[in-house]
């Protein structure tokens, strides 16, 4: 045991807190250096007693008293998945923080999984960062138990709208995103507009479909279920949905195609059916990936303040590190339309 | 002076090595432990201590004794810029075999400049990483200096192919992919076929006009300079330079672009003229970044395997830093054509 826990064991105490160090290694059979060990992420302690270590620190709530210990001027930033368009805009903006604050910026990602596993959680004990920052990811109860012990904070930059319940959180506003998308595809005149969500499950896209729908209706239009459907964000569902939906007896003159890379799967399901951009089809993408610049023709977005996110949230979770109160642990950057020329009045208007 | 730097010392003293840290502090007129805080990056030694004992590591040539101080579980990748389509790519690739190894990737952007500078070098030194990978971005001889006298190993991905003399590198063959894309769109029959390259400086953009040079005169075709443009690799410059090539009198009808977004500045450029791709313009790009796949029509490219590069530049840096010969510490990965729908016969063949 250090003389830094130590001291944090004495501090505990006379703030009569919950179960000191010496405490926990009495309930766990152990002795106290075997839990400061463990505290500090060492992987020279047996599983077992690691692991009933974890249960008491997590059942007595036990928190390391920041300033005790020093972390190391490093964050930990978590993807779901690296494969994905707009990893870079959200590293850009963590790390522009990070250097502004002389921090080094650890990348990993969970391979698809949906949570970063326990070998990073490991990784992150060892390396005790400032915080941790996690893209599309969450942690189950233990982990978030295991890094508030260690007094680590962390942010989710929360594209999907899906923290968890008092999960501190930097999203977008997807619903508001939608209702725009589809508010300038009403005032050009379109009245048979399809939409293509992502999964079901992720809230960002149900938002972004009931701003659809929100649209409409206060618009005085019905919403029709079957001009609704759903991929997973990918140019391969765009392409099919959108053949599904351009192929209808009453095809949508516009559509609504819920992120840019199923926009461009759309793009070449009307190149297939010989149907031109903006001429015969309008579409609206939503992220603002670079790339919509570039595509032909240029692709009117939602603009998701990625870059921006990803900044606010770095901010947060430096001030959860430092013990600042911050205003809000849950805030949502305002999307924005930007139309380019892949949107126009229908032929038939 | 630590424990294991004292035994370090005596170590070199015994195999009759350059200085020792106590030479090294008796010259520089400090105490030892000062220069083993040098050393270990620690920033609380006056800046011009610092420099004096810089000075002398480097100019006595003194090497930290690989295991005697362990390096952290980190390795240390630069980019240039972030704010690049393909970094993810790399990032992948690096993310991938460290994974396997069991350690974390701190990431760093040199701001667009050549250089990391020196406050990445001190945090650096202060980590001290495992390894330093670089892409497109290159140290002074000082930095390296500084790395070697530490024992931390550094390689560069280098698209680019500017590694610089006795530099480890990993790079791609982008002479044989000038020449792959070239006689690709000469076997079609193209025979007035544009080039546009990148940065002049670029090796690499070089090395690609080099090889569609060599397919025309190996095809007995002459070179014809009037044909050729240097842009910036930018989707901005691939369209005016685009502009520039099909509003010639006698227009080519094919381009090679020199990469993925000088060829959609193409297609841009094609789209304002009228023009049809590949019906009246023929194009290819360089380095087959995802979106080529979703762009209209898919394009005709060569592919750079940047994810393996930086695989292969993973492992180049870990067989240096655990003291392993490794088989070769310049080697250029093959690029290959891969042909889409953005080329076919010239319209007047």
């Amino acid at each position: 045991m250090s003389g830094k826990d130590l001291a944090d064991d004495r501090t505990r105490q006379g703030r009569g807190s919950t179960a000191t160090l010496a405490e926990i290694a009495r309930e766990a059979g152990v002795s106290t250096p075997t839990v400061s060990k463990v505290l500090n992420g060492r992987t020279d302690v047996a599983a077992a007693t690691r692991e009933r270590v974890e249960e008491l620190l997590l059942r007595h709530g036990y928190r390391r008293r920041r300033g005790q210990q020093q972390p190391t001027p490093l964050l930990d930033l978590v993807f779901h998945e690296l494969d994905n368009a707009w990893a870079v805009e959200v590293i850009r903006g963590v790390e522009r923080v990070a250097k502004e604050e002389g921090l080094g910026v650890v990348l990993s990602e969970s391979g698809g999984y949906p949570n970063p596993g326990q070998t990073w959680m490991d990784e992150v004990l060892g390396r005790r960062p400032t915080g941790v920052i996690l893209v599309l990811s969450g942690l189950d109860e233990m982990q978030r138990a295991q890094l508030a012990s260690r007094s680590i904070p962390f942010v989710v930059v929360d594209p999907a709208g899906n923290p968890g319940e008092g999960v501190p959180a930097i999203g977008a506003t997807n619903w508001q995103g939608g209702l725009a998308a589809t508010r300038h595809l009403l005032d050009l005149g379109h009245r048979r507009i399809g939409v293509i969500g992502g999964p079901p499950q992720w809230l960002c896209s149900r938002a972004r479909i009931d701003g659809y729908r929100a649209a409409l209706e206060t618009a005085g239009l019905e919403y029709d279920p079957e001009l609704v459907r759903s991929g997973d964000f990918s140019h391969e569902t765009g392409h099919a949905l959108g053949l599904e939906l351009l192929g209808r007896r009453h095809p949508p003159t516009a559509v609504f195609a819920g992120d840019d890379l199923q926009a461009l799967g759309v793009y070449q399901a009307a190149r297939e059916l010989g149907l031109r951009i903006p001429e015969d089809l309008s579409v609206v993408g939503f992220d603002d990936l670079p790339l919509t610049r570039w595509v032909g023709p240029p692709l009117t977005t939602v603009r998701q303040p990625l870059t921006e996110m990803a900044e606010a949230a770095t901010r947060l979770v430096l001030d959860l590190a430092r013990g600042r109160e911050p205003g809000a642990t849950r805030v949502d950057l305002a999307t924005s339309l930007v139309i380019r020329e892949s949107t126009a009045p229908p032929a038939t208007a």
